[in-house]
């Protein structure tokens, strides 16, 4: 794994301020030896390969001709952000990424001033860079502002509105569309077929065509090629229609590994009078790398590998992943039930639909980044008598959290939520974790939500949800495997409300929502063996709740424990609200809730972020131990103190 | 009031089964009567009348050519759609619209059949319209979905999401642009400017032309003036490129008042092979009332008024609105800092931005119907340096949560929030009830979450916003008037985190968030009189709880009762948190939260909502009553029982 690029002229390229005072001949070499320290890094962390190998020359090219950090350079997602890190003052830390401590992998205010606005979720570069441009405007000072955005990113309602706001920039916006006609999935809809015409209708703009679209003079190393330019305006587009109805000049397609062609469009773009515009370049995912160039996602994310053969590390053998029994159980049920139907946001395989999708073609749908749509189209089909799951990881639900409630919750639609990554979700980070799922549905009258502790229960889940057509029901299970359980041959339909004793003991009470029965269990055994005799209880339902259960339960304990994969005003503060209206509390009543911390945490392995979070078997034990020991006039000596 | 239209025609009309024997010739009398019956109803009710106006000829031809209700029909917002209710059975209750009991002012699944898919907010029906038109292309079974959608709403990116995934549902959809050039608002953006030249660029399309367009035969009293056509296909569109781009047919401009283009148009569009089309008309919002012809919003929500003059009721004197407060509050703040700016997402004048521009046109942002790039673009402003106040009702912020989230707390950018159209709403009923915002904001970290308890604490609470650099900060006030205090010459900054004692009593503590302080106070008279000391805290904040003043409040007093104008898990689900935290509970203690109801509130006075919500004086009251009657050992007795 030592084995390190050569990398005689990077090494002296710390900054873009070294970048910048490069002859434009010298660029592809440095092209070339960012790539390969890029590969070179990421085969030792893992992580996102492929979008960043398709942009290395773009990167350079953006660095070398605008004045960053002064103009904003906006990565859109920003997981093809390593090569601008590597570039921005980070190369020393790039064999970080994504381990706790280390670099993001995405780009982070915190991180760096070359990180002008974070990013992770998908669509909001344009609107980003329209802040800063028009702050900018507003502030009568100089700097433009450059969002760098993929087409599979385009098919998101954001990227539309930004457009449809972007005249007023005029040129202190560019929008660079990074077409390489996929995102993680192939591309989906009618811009994604629109695109693909754009660059079928005509060749890339070569230097002979650069000519007549360009005003100013070509820099010095392009003059020769490329002879004065007349005109700079709307004429200079051949396709591009689309773009210019909303207010853009279009420029492109451009081959984005051609620097010679990259460079002084840049140039021209940067120093144009008009505006706003949007360049279309045309790059290749993995780009450069052979093994990724030849496989089928372009290594969007990978394993540690070896750099020589490409071959990726194998993840340690294990039980199968909750997003497998998820699809596996939803293919059992759509096989019973033909209306059963699958909708996934540009996720197919993150969500498992792909096996889905491979025995049931029709009923499943992608409908690209583009989450608010995913919704109310399953509401719609709901309305039309179908059985739809929509299949969303928890962070990417709240961008159709108003669709939820507007046109699923209120109507009570029996639209079923497959929530996958729901709580902590590991090197991805904070904009990942699936944290606030519980408190933002639980609030909506008319919800179902439950959590599967296991991937027995998941089953079961599936099989609840499938059977449930009183009105909308999420379900959310976390990144990552099972237990280890062998799946049921026959799965249960569960009582809705209802949930289980798994230990009965008589002294405390934990009582837990999701995958964190297992620390529960652990806790309880400790517990036990400190002569604490314990009850494990699997509530199932954060809404609604078990009422009858959880009384039980806390007038028969001496204290009372939740635990769940969320933030505040989750499963915790509902069970005390219950516990409040039934004035359960008005009689003392040592009642703790164990939830995630009130701070974003930052990416790491997800059992040193549960620790952290105290979201685990020692957190539980303690915050026992302490409720029991505190005495009884309220002195303070809480529970997350 | 009791002039009713005389309507020989429309009283033979009660459905559209009715609607489709009329002869051709007879439609035009028909829209007159429905228009005349229209006005009338809402001249005695109030509500939404340029909208509805614009698509009588519309309502008229879409029933008259499409099977309804097997055809669903999806009116976009649906507060166009009231001669779609006097068309569909609901005739007899159209003098109730928007009254408690009596008819939506939007479309309701629950009103009839021919209500398919509700709605309120707007920009959802392609997306719900594409939901029913692959359902019943996954069934075999037969049934168009035609969404009719405004100019405004296609500013939207789920509007544009659902357009990006029409294509696989062919024939079966049909979507009509209704353009009549303004939303609630003159529209905003490019996609404007872009229907604009559409329109100007050509002319309408005539009879003669129309005959080049179609396929089939004209229906009857159209074939004499228009001859057959030889091809219904992509040649037919003159302009739309943008559309076709995204996979539709083109078909228009139409214009949407003539109906002996409409019924020929629309028939051959269900009778194509081909699709999805787009069918642009345009129409006059107000038309055929002189009144609203004439007025520069067209009547687009109206009291009652005096159908021969137009002239409406004026609102009963009262103090200034929340609404104007905030407006003329941050004007003034603006005055002092020149970095401050205001975004709305196309409601000016409904969040009082309208006065605002008036002042600093410059630092004033309508970004249309897009919420999402709202937020976005105001984390990006914020991130260059403004202060930006993103002014959204509670409702619509559900559509940025993601972008709240992501883009802002994440970021931890100190975006303003001003939540308008906090708590319930009255006459709009269940989907414009911002009942969410205080759970889905306060679970989230670096988020600063209050509520003003009258206007001179929102003139306070807008001057701790500007002042405030640190992070996300939101303030929620309600709809309507204030209660008449003088407005502060010099606004006092608050203590983020801090409440206040509002009234100091011993016995019982009502903790307040929010206007429900009126109702706390005249609660505190009544418990007084029977002997019960109460103290009234304003705790202004949700998030950070001034967890001091909380602590001595229940240390200090034998019942507490918290009371906000929002969900469970808001905030008396973050109080029970802290007291649970601290330990506060393990002694006993009888703290009651009233919040809303778990269910969605039908339209009403807000008054009577706020009594059948049980967040009144008179609740509080025998919630405080209850829970001092309630014995020790926890029997049932509950506050909400």
């Amino acid at each position: 794994m030592s084995n390190l690029p050569d990398t005689p002229l990077l090494d002296t390229v710390p900054t873009p301020v070294e970048l910048r005072k490069l002859a434009p001949d010298q660029l592809r070499q440095l092209a070339d030896e960012l790539r390969a320290e890029m590969i070179s890094a990421v085969s030792v962390t893992g992580g996102h390969l492929g979008a960043g190998l398709g942009v290395v020359e773009l990167t350079v090219a953006l660095h070398y001709v605008f004045d960053t950090p002064r103009d904003r350079l906006i990565w859109d997602v920003g997981h093809q952000a390593y090569p601008h890190k590597i570039l921005t003052g980070r190369r020393d830390r790039i064999r970080t990424l994504r381990q706790g401590g280390g670099l993001s992998g995405f780009t982070k205010r915190s991180e760096s001033e070359y990180d002008p606005f974070g990013a992770a979720h998908s669509s909001t570069s344009i609107s980003a860079a329209l802040g800063f441009a028009i702050a900018n405007k507003l502030a009568g000072q100089p700097g433009k502002a450059i969002a760098v955005i993929g087409d599979g990113a385009m098919s998101a309602g954001m990227a539309y509105e930004a457009m449809n706001n972007a005249k007023p920039a005029g040129n202190r916006l560019v929008v660079i569309l990074n077409d390489n006609d996929m995102s993680i999935a192939p591309p989906v809809g009618g811009l994604s077929a629109y695109l693909a015409r754009l660059i079928s209708s005509q060749e890339y703009i070569g230097l002979r065509n650069l000519a007549k679209r360009v005003t100013r003079r070509l820099p010095r190393p392009f003059q020769n090629a490329a002879a004065r330019a007349e005109e700079y305006a709307r004429g200079m587009a051949t396709g591009g229609t689309l773009f210019e109805e909303l207010g853009f000049y279009y420029v492109g397609p451009i081959d984005g590994h051609n620097l010679e062609h990259l460079i002084p469009v840049l140039e021209n773009v940067r120093d144009s009078d008009e505006g706003p515009v949007l360049v279309h370049v045309v790059t290749q995912k993995g780009k450069g790398y052979g093994p990724a160039e030849a496989s089928a996602d372009k290594y969007h994310g990978v394993q540690k590998f070896d750099v020589v053969s490409g071959k990726q590390a194998t993840a340690p053998a294990g039980p199968p992943s909750y997003t497998g029994v998820f699809a596996k159980a939803l293919t059992a049920e759509a096989e019973r039930d033909p209306t059963i139907c699958a909708i996934t946001a540009a996720m197919p395989s993150g969500t498992g639909l792909d096996k889905f999708e491979a025995r049931f073609p029709d009923r499943t749908f992608d409908v690209g980044i583009a989450e608010q749509h995913a919704v109310t189209f399953a509401a719609g089909l709901a309305a039309q008598g179908m059985r739809p799951f929509c299949a969303i990881y928890s962070t990417f639900l709240q961008r159709a959290y108003d669709q939820v409630v507007h046109d699923v919750a209120i109507q009570n639609l029996p639209v079923r939520f497959a929530i996958d990554r729901a709580g902590l979700v590991g090197a991805d980070g904070a904009t990942h974790a699936g944290s606030f799922d519980i408190a933002y549905l639980a609030t909506l009258p008319n919800m179902v939500v439950m959590a599967a502790a296991d991937e027995v229960e998941l089953v079961h889940m599936v099989h609840t949800c499938a059977l449930y057509d009183d009105g909308p029901i999420a379900l959310r299970y976390p990144r990552g495997n099972g237990v280890g359980l062998d799946l049921p041959a026959v799965p249960e339909r569960l009582e809705i409300g209802r949930g289980r004793v798994v230990r009965q003991g008589k002294t405390v009470a934990i009582m837990s929502l999701g995958t964190r029965l297992h620390e529960a269990l652990i806790a309880a055994d400790r517990l036990e063996a400190q002569g604490l005799s314990t009850s494990v209880i699997d509530l199932r339902f954060a809404k609604p709740l078990d009422e009858e259960l959880i009384r039980k339960t806390l007038a028969a304990h001496e204290v009372a424990v939740t635990i769940e994969e969320g933030a505040v005003g989750g499963l915790g503060a509902h069970v005390l609200t219950l516990a409040s209206d039934l004035g359960l509390i008005d009689a003392g009543l040592k009642l703790r809730t164990l939830r995630l911390p009130d701070t974003f945490q930052d990416h790491d392995k997800p059992e040193l972020q549960y620790a952290e979070a105290g979201l685990d078997a020692d957190a539980l034990v303690d915050t026992v131990l302490k409720a029991l020991r505190k005495n009884s006039v309220g002195v303070v000596e809480g529970a997350r103190a």
